[in-house]
């Protein structure tokens, strides 16, 4: 075994939820390592956080700039390799970019930018900094939403025809004025122009491409602010023209009372159709026409393509941590990689990248000026 | 137990699948006794297809109109008194009118017609004729949709902020040249100015409007024809916006390659959400906000406004054929009643009346024309 | 079409459960029609039956003598053809014997007998009487249950190994004094030697030997009476061994509180297992080892066996008034065939027969006889 | 935070399932961390395992009497403080009686030990020790099975009357030669007296005693060797009697083809019922008599004895990982509360003890038996 990718984070102190998430999801397989942080948005909470997480109180930093200056003098085989940052969606490319510049690979919380020429920056900023960028599109990191994407790209469905996609969430029901997840989140300032869509929404575009392959051309949106004193969007729905002829429907909603967290894909093409949902993450339907349906398993027969990203045998559960795990260690396993051979190129990733980010951008402005338009047809930016 | 019903047909021969459909749903209670009937599109075919089913040589006629004639001319205890109508779209309405006129009760199938003017014209007639109008809104027909409905009323989910319902098939994934249900739904002077949304989008339109009690008002929609060669959609989306500000979605599809009969309708409310599944009609979910989901089962507890449509106990499954038998079953009692107190007005009825074909040409028309203008918002002709 | 088989019923007056179920299931398809009945426990409650289903009044009989006595008089092409028996068990065998001594073709609710004497005694009546005799096994009349033994008997899922069939109701968690289905089930001059084995334990004997073909050849079991003041098992497993080696486990309750009418069926071989539950009848699960699991569908692909015991098309649900619509469906042809060519032989039926109830009273006295013994193995006795 | 508990491990070298598995459950929530182990069946092997998962080399031992000999030789605030234990059954009470007797905490894999003489032999070590001992009784660890021991306190259900509990598997329905985790489990010498019964059916019968808190006293049963060649049982079924009147059944199998890790447990009272299935560990059923159903979700409303074991939003699905992390994160607690207020008493523990792996072989030992006797009813030795 390699030695642990050294691991930084900013944002994500004790009761935030996504930091913990990264923390469990990045120890999972033992291929990263915390060693530092800058946790809250306060110095003394930020060291408290680090602290409390059992970090060496010297890389308990009060705050981002802090860390990345000091973890940038510490000498190389201790310090930080990637910084995770998981703050509000506002910071991520201010951050992002300083990190990338100071050396360090980035992992970073989704949606990646404000707008869309702030990712696009950023991507430059990428590129041109020969670090390594993975941004949380979580639900890619399910073993059967790979598998999902290996079956299309074979052909087996034929070419596709239908995509719906859906992420049903009911917790923003209510206000909840004082919920620490859901303030932000409803904050033009923090989280952006968009709720909703910017939140779960780009979430489920991303899965939907992912999986199919196809772009999404152009979009016919509504958004809707339904609970009453909002500012942002809680709820909307959009047709989907995509590449190749494709057709779509995407539904995003934090108002469906009752719900969960109900991402779904349903996909259709000339010979069969195929559906996942991220609640039961380890079945897979193939619905074929003209034969019965069959169930593909995470660990089970015919999943070759899902079988690297599985742990356990079939039958023995896995979830969004392990997903989430997944592309921990795919990113882990490329930084390492492009130290040991700095001049070779890397295979394709699954993990998504911060050209992910970009067609998550460039999608929520179409569906955002679409709706503002009254849901006339908007393009979606190139932006290849 | 009063006399059963006494029924003509006209349409629906032997090996049409909706033709034996009403016959056992018609009777499955004993409510109904079919009597006569038209059964082929050519004299022979028609008598032929009488005789199969077993009826008196004397009343298995050449047409419709011989069959109207006769039927009228016969003494009122065996004449018969309500006529179902079975045949392609194109002549629900010429057919319809003559018998209200002929002074038979209709129970016709939909769409009920090939256009809201059309539609509309029969509504009138209807009136006019002082005869019951029914349209076989099968769906409409299950306890638990109507359970649903009545936990609407209610308002035990609070008001309505989103409905999504969805009727996806698969069966025309393939062109099906030959196939008789399939040609004529794709042969416009037959079916009409729609493929896929007549033929079941209207189900869905009618299922949404029928259990949230508000009425779409506008609608954003893309048809599409997906199958080379196909002069009628067989696929469609529409986002839509109801009275009292609800939401919602609407998707129907006949190229949803795998699925079998996909109705399915999912509500959400201030308070929780329901969801209801046509292929396992016999469940029906309750999603509170903060508090456990409860499953409602046809013939179990807190199912009040089930039971009268219910024959068995719970964990008996009934299916189609008893929704659709709800349905005659209402209308036969309502005929029943009509001749019993003939000045007496009747209950409300359940079963779907000429004012739900008129909805559906109104709402179908509303779709095209928005898909027609790239899926501008078209507002639904108000038919009160 | 043939004429329908004039049908007639004993017991199942207003009000009982099981007497609407028979009369709807016959009425379904067509093929039978009542004709006359003796439906109650009194000469007036009998006629009334009758009068309120709207009977010919000169055939609503004051009880079954009078029946079978006027109908055998009455002229042949009028006449009863077969009597329907559902009147409580200890009645079975006599009312059974003399409709068959009478001329009349017997169709008879379940358990057919008090006792595998009192069954075999039957078994020779119907033999010697010529006349055809059918037991009320509803569950065998589901397309998927017959899609399943031809799954079994093709060799699809190779030599058997295991075999689960359960049979889960609650209504008997309370005493339910005063309830007229759970009082004489409960009382054993009515009900016979069991509770919960008779009424549904033999349901559950015979789905596993229908489906697997193989034979219950001994019993390890206990039968318990679980609600205080209960006379009878309200509850019971055991161990089974069938003939080719086949094991199994049989479980039924009526105090599985919650439960309702859960009937299950999971089958085990070399190859593959399948897995079919009542609640969701148009199901069938194929699991096979080594490759992923397959979902048939009534009105499915790859259901040939289940084809012509399907009314609709696949995702249109059927339930169990169709099931048991089957076995009326087959057993009037059956009638009628026997008619028209006297001498020629019938192939096998799948509607069960004489023989299914004397097996059921034999595996019910085994299962009596190791409960009484503290569960010792015990004998099935062979009657074939 | 405190500092994360030592672990080292004996056996799961790289290519055993099991060992990875601990590994990864130690790891998730950061409160243990490996340090040093003697991973294969050679010294070569053992080091090199070692080597793989990047230990200090120093720590990757021989053998385990190396280990035991050279952590405690090691300066108290770097030395190991609790064993795992994941061979093969036979050498898992020498093993632990050493660890123990070293001073080191233990976790061990179950069956404990291979009689239950052996078993009580240690359980004397255990106390004698004053080390905390825990079994892998992993799905004991499901937050919703914590839940439902919950729920049977409180009495919600009612005194307890049946109880169903099954473990299916289909994995070993081929001989499977060569399969490292098939060929121990075939070897008496190395697994014990019992195949699938001591593998599976002790998780089953653990889990049943877990969650109603009742005790099975006597079982009648049925053990089978189905694939020719085997030695041990490969397939399995007992009739259970409870302490408290309680009854049930209990089903374990490994020839069950198709099914994957299929355990279940479902629980009736007087008030209603429980379904919990491991494949889909979030959902818990409750099943009302006489209200409706109702589907508690890891994280979601009314489970709040679940609450503590859950990372992750409702909908963010948790699994077998999880569980088992949940067993290792209180096993760690208490070895730091031990640590921390030595005199202190620890609350009762959750995570299965020696107590569980003695009740286990006394189970076990009473299937054997009853088996070998032809299922007469066997006492289950208490064992208090």
């Amino acid at each position: 075994m390699t030695t642990p990718v050294r691991l930084g984070m900013v944002g994500g102190g004790p009761g935030a939820f996504i930091g913990a998430v990264h923390r469990m999801a990045a120890a999972l397989d033992g291929q990263l390592q915390l060693v530092c942080g800058a946790f809250g948005s306060s110095p003394e909470r930020s060291r408290s956080g680090g602290l409390a997480l059992g970090l060496d109180p010297a890389r308990c930093y009060a705050d981002w700039t802090q860390m990345l200056a000091e973890e940038a003098a510490r000498p190389a085989p201790q310090r930080m390799e990637c910084l995770t940052i998981v703050t509000p969606n506002a910071s991520h490319v201010p951050i992002a970019r300083a990190a990338l510049r100071a050396g360090f690979h980035v992992f970073c919380e989704k949606p990646v930018a404000l707008s869309l020429a702030e990712a696009r920056s950023l991507a430059a900023e990428v590129r041109s900094s020969g670090r390594q960028f993975a941004l949380a599109h979580t639900y890619s990191g399910y073993a059967l939403v790979r598998q999902a994407r290996e079956l299309v790209r074979s052909g087996a469905l034929g070419a596709l025809r239908k995509v719906i996609v859906e992420y049903l969430q009911g917790w923003l029901s209510e206000p909840l004025a004082g919920n620490k997840q859901a303030d932000w989140r409803a904050d033009p300032a923090l989280a952006g122009p968009s709720g909703c869509m910017g939140d779960i929404g780009t979430h489920a575009a991303h899965l939907a491409e992912f999986v199919t392959g196809a772009r999404i051309e152009a979009v016919s949106a509504e958004l809707n602010r339904i609970v009453p004193g909002r500012v942002l969007d809680d709820d909307g729905a959009a047709l989907l023209r995509f590449s190749g002829g494709l057709r779509g429907v995407l539904l995003a909603s934090q108002i469906a009372a009752g719900e969960e967290n109900g991402l779904a894909l349903r996909l259709y093409g000339e010979r069969g159709g195929l559906e996942w949902r991220q609640q039961e993450p380890n079945s897979l339907w193939l619905k074929w026409h003209g034969q019965p349906a069959q169930l593909l398993r995470a660990g089970g027969p015919a999943t070759a393509a899902a079988a690297p990203w599985v742990r356990l045998p079939a039958g023995h559960p896995e979830g969004y941590l392990e997903a989430f795990g997944n592309l921990y260690r795919e990113f882990a396993a490329r930084i390492r990689a492009l130290e040991q051979h700095p001049g070779a190129p890397l295979p394709q990733p699954a993990v998504p990248g911060i050209e992910a980010g970009v067609r998550g951008m460039a999608i929520l402005e179409a569906l955002l000026t679409s709706s503002h338009h009254n849901g006339r047809w908007q393009a979606v930016e190139d932006c290849a």
